[in-house]
């Protein structure tokens, strides 16, 4: 953990979600629907999940937050992206790019090259994503990261101070870092990643917390530490990964801002 | 509860749909598929998410029963929900709007009081958004109810004889209603609006009940009491939002008939 | 069962699976986004649902294998599918065809004799839908079969080896033949048809185990032996449908290639 980060600031923002309940719109992938949904409001926070472009914009007015999230990407859906992450950017609200798979096609780089000029509060994702973006050269193979997210730290601090953006890079160890701070945050359970779309709703958490955090930086540690915890406690109970998903809304809905406490002191 | 339901009357069209499987067309949103699907799979019915307008049609002159919900809307969805919803109409086959978050976008106003041409058997939503039908103003903040359902009963009445629908207002408790007669069902669990888009697979539940009753008001009192019982069942076992949706579902295809008698009687 | 089959070759693709995680672009229906994503992350392969015209098919050459799924067909997701389709035939990738409901309507009953043109590896469905095909007469009511799998054993026969595909017919007993070797799969758990969409997941396992077996008919009793197996496994601790879905997931997480055997050799 790095020194400059505030352990009563996390547990403030958490404490925060609770009282304002932020309205989360997400532009999300068709497997994240139900597993985005339920965490924010497992931990909290309210889904909504509006992407047509007769309605985006309108939307992200009202929104809290927005998460934008490219892994079941179309023309249509495309066009709603474009109209509520350009709101949220005008309007100041916090929100959230996740990059699902830019490394695989053309498209995803295209599409993701004309998002970033939108100036994403937060982008979220794992490390071949993030390498992918940080050089311009599709790495991945898919959702999966086939890289380690300590070992592009660099990397992402690069990126986040040339776009100004909060960069977390998910993995065993999330690296949450908006150029000048980084922090490190550890614990969950090695079998998050077969929970289909957990990092989808990962962004949609960090979406949540950032619309109730002094700062987005502030706001990505508390989402993915609530994240950490929530985890570990889940897999304590469960037998697999299809168990993990019940027992981890269970433990965020149960969490308690303190909580953050130990994972954020690590 | 009013003097002029038939507990019995419930009690047989739960027996019906035992016996018949209802297959309900949905035309639902994405959040709201896994857990519609399941809902009524687990309730002894049958779902068919049959949504564009080259086949929308055509489905539902086989299908038993239609929902209609606007959650995440797009235009070439709802070309389908017309096609479908007017089909019902024309043939007598109950179908239900709901109106998911009407009050919060332009566009779904718009597309709501269209759909209303084709005189909904049944319309089921919260508080906020049967108000915002009601009154043709926009209140909601997305999907949450930020009004009561009780609080809004005689809204709820007047809706119903304007319209000649059913209306059932979810919430702690829920109002059903065909503007004469009215019906307050209680129970389930406090952490139920925790699961994302249970409203929506109500509705769809309301629509498979509907297909086996005498009448939409006994059947829409049939499915809310049928929640409200597998709610509670499954609330005493589960520990949060998480474990509260299997248990849900595995009460709900536990369930008896006759577990419903005591709810009514309340 | 067959004696033509060797219980080695489909313990070893198990075997493979884990070693490899193939890559299984879905192009699949909205309600099994989910449980389809979750059910292969489970059995140690990975998904990656990507379906639009604009990417599929050079996700197709990324791709260990390809399930095309008609359940909530529109016409964008149509050209994505024979995109992913043709390139996956072109480039000797296996593809599944999951034709849900195939009988129910006219647009798709088009759909599938369009799609049959790309040859499928393998057709994977219930005893209506195989019927359908086979007489090119709807006779389904959805997505139930009303048909038993071994009554139609013959007519599965008949069209793997008309089409050159191998022929999967889900059911109390699933049916796998290539038209010359015919495996009866038995096992799994009577509640299973109340998960929905977990033929569609299926159809996806279908697909990983084909891109890892020495030929289409052992991947395909592969993934059906994985999943009676499981089903077993997770009908013991299960109280319904509701806990029946995690269970099986953790099932299949928790099985040895090894515990194959036993359901092979029934």
């Amino acid at each position: 953990m790095t020194s400059d980060l505030s352990v009563d600031a996390v547990v403030d923002t958490a404490r925060v979600v609770r009282q304002r309940t932020p309205l989360v719109q997400c532009i999300t992938n068709y497997v994240s629907m139900d597993v985005a949904a339920n965490l924010l409001n497992a931990a909290h926070a309210s889904p909504a999940m509006v992407h047509d472009v007769n309605e985006a914009a309108e939307m992200a007015t009202i929104a809290s937050a927005v998460t934008v999230n490219i892994g079941t990407l179309s023309p249509p859906w495309v066009e709603g992206m474009h109209a509520a992450a350009s709101t949220a950017h005008d309007r100041g609200i916090p929100w959230v790019l996740d990059p699902v798979a830019v490394g695989a096609t053309a498209y995803r780089r295209e599409t993701v090259t004309a998002l970033l000029a939108h100036r994403p509060t937060v982008i979220r994702a794992n490390a071949s994503e993030i390498l992918a973006i940080a050089t311009s050269q599709g790495a991945g193979r898919g959702v999966d990261s086939t890289d380690d997210s300590i070992a592009i730290r660099h990397e992402a601090e690069k990126l986040a101070e040339a776009l100004g953006s909060v960069v977390v890079v998910s993995g065993a160890t999330d690296v949450v870092t908006d150029g000048e701070r980084t922090v490190l945050v550890e614990g969950g359970d090695p079998r998050m990643p077969l929970i289909s779309a957990l990092g989808c709703a990962a962004s949609a958490l960090v979406a949540a917390t950032c619309a109730c955090a002094p700062d987005p930086w502030v706001g990505a540690v508390t989402a993915m530490a609530a994240l950490a915890d929530a985890g570990e406690v889940a897999g304590r109970s469960a037998s697999g990964p299809g168990t993990l998903r019940p027992a981890l809304l269970d433990a965020l809905y149960l969490q308690q801002p303190d909580d953050l406490r130990k994972v954020v002191r690590r």
